[in-house]
């Protein structure tokens, strides 16, 4: 651990549009240090992580992976399981629940802050419905444990905010959408099928903001978006 | 991870006193399955990781080891710090802090059990002056979290309990004191001086219960117990 004089932001980046965005504000509000940190959990989409690394890179900050291997069971998106198609608020994406996942990447991005630190998560207001551990309930009841415990002070931007608005956050602070990575299937471009896919070109859709990925079905989304 | 068709009860053994004395309490409740859950966090007193495993053994019950290796930083319990003398309440205790530890053991713990499972802590008042992260607010909020978030039940049985209250509640059931390891220093027998130690053979005193620890400095604990 690095000992800080003085308070720092650590944003936690998984590589998709949503942390991005979060890091994006994160640079944007002033001349304070701004690190982020990644998770290693055996996710199916490592691709994140390669993206994480990229988008700290272009943006010229420390970037911390911390290894989580064997710790979380149990999801499609560990690499056992399979991916479902569709809707992302569609039943079959209770199938991506991982049994204490924000609880464990909270925990371990807290143990890697000092006390005074700020530290960031990108959830959204689209994430509650399937999530519970994406609920504002759990981050509110999250964010007073941390700070009494630890002195280490939760910022959610978005928790109120749909994805589309945090992506026109994002935009108006120069995140690098074309870094960024959705999808849970781990191909050369993003499948467009997957739950994270149909939510990632909605949200471009919502914003107004032009989507930049490479799908490999391009109008998939459009179906399943009633 | 296991699927359990049932409720299990999943006690968090340090291999130390209070989780020993929590184990032995749960395995006396009644006739439903009960696990160990054993943490390796690069600790200086790895002899716990032996008890706790011999403990398990002894009671015929189920015991992983999860590593948590590179997560926790900063403490003297950690191999790189020096171990303070002295009594465990002293300012010197303060030393002995891990930001985020207790938040990431339970979090870790949480992710290997499933919906439903009661996960068990031994946490003690005791331990409330020193670690914001023992006191009742703390395991409270937690406990509300894990409920909602995912339906996992913590149990603190000692946490309005003493140290010695706790041994009394151990010795009833059973509890195998003699396989427990308290010491910070990683010696053949307890140091009798480290604040672990202290604690100890004063909760033995208060408790009415013999002690069968073999310490090297057998009576510094009273010297330093006003």
């Amino acid at each position: 651990m690095t000992v800080h004089s003085e308070t720092r932001h650590v944003v936690v980046l998984s590589g998709g549009l949503d942390s991005t965005n979060a890091l994006a504000l994160a640079l944007s509000l002033g001349d304070y240090p701004v690190r982020a940190v990644s998770f290693d959990y055996g996710q199916r989409h490592a691709r994140e992580l390669v993206a994480a690394r990229r988008i700290a890179a272009l943006l010229n900050i420390e970037h911390t992976v911390i290894s989580l291997a064997g710790l979380l069971h149990g999801s499609s998106l560990l690499c056992d399981g399979e991916v479902p198609e569709g809707h992302y608020a569609a039943e079959s994406m209770a199938q991506t629940v991982v049994n204490g996942r924000n609880l464990l990447f909270a925990s371990a991005a807290v143990a890697d802050c000092a006390p005074r630190d700020h530290l960031w998560f990108g959830v959204h207001a689209g994430d509650h419905h399937i999530y519970p551990d994406c609920r504002p309930e759990f981050w509110d009841g999250l964010r007073a444990l941390v700070r009494d415990a630890y002195e280490v002070h939760l910022t959610t931007p978005f928790l109120h905010a749909t994805k589309g608005e945090a992506l026109k956050v994002g935009a108006a602070n120069n995140a690098p959408f074309w870094l960024t990575w959705s999808c849970y299937n781990g191909g050369e471009v993003h499948c467009g099928r997957c739950g994270t896919c149909v939510e990632r070109a909605e949200a471009f859709a919502e914003a107004g903001v032009d989507d930049p990925t490479d799908y490999a079905d391009v109008d998939y989304w459009r179906e399943v978006t009633a």
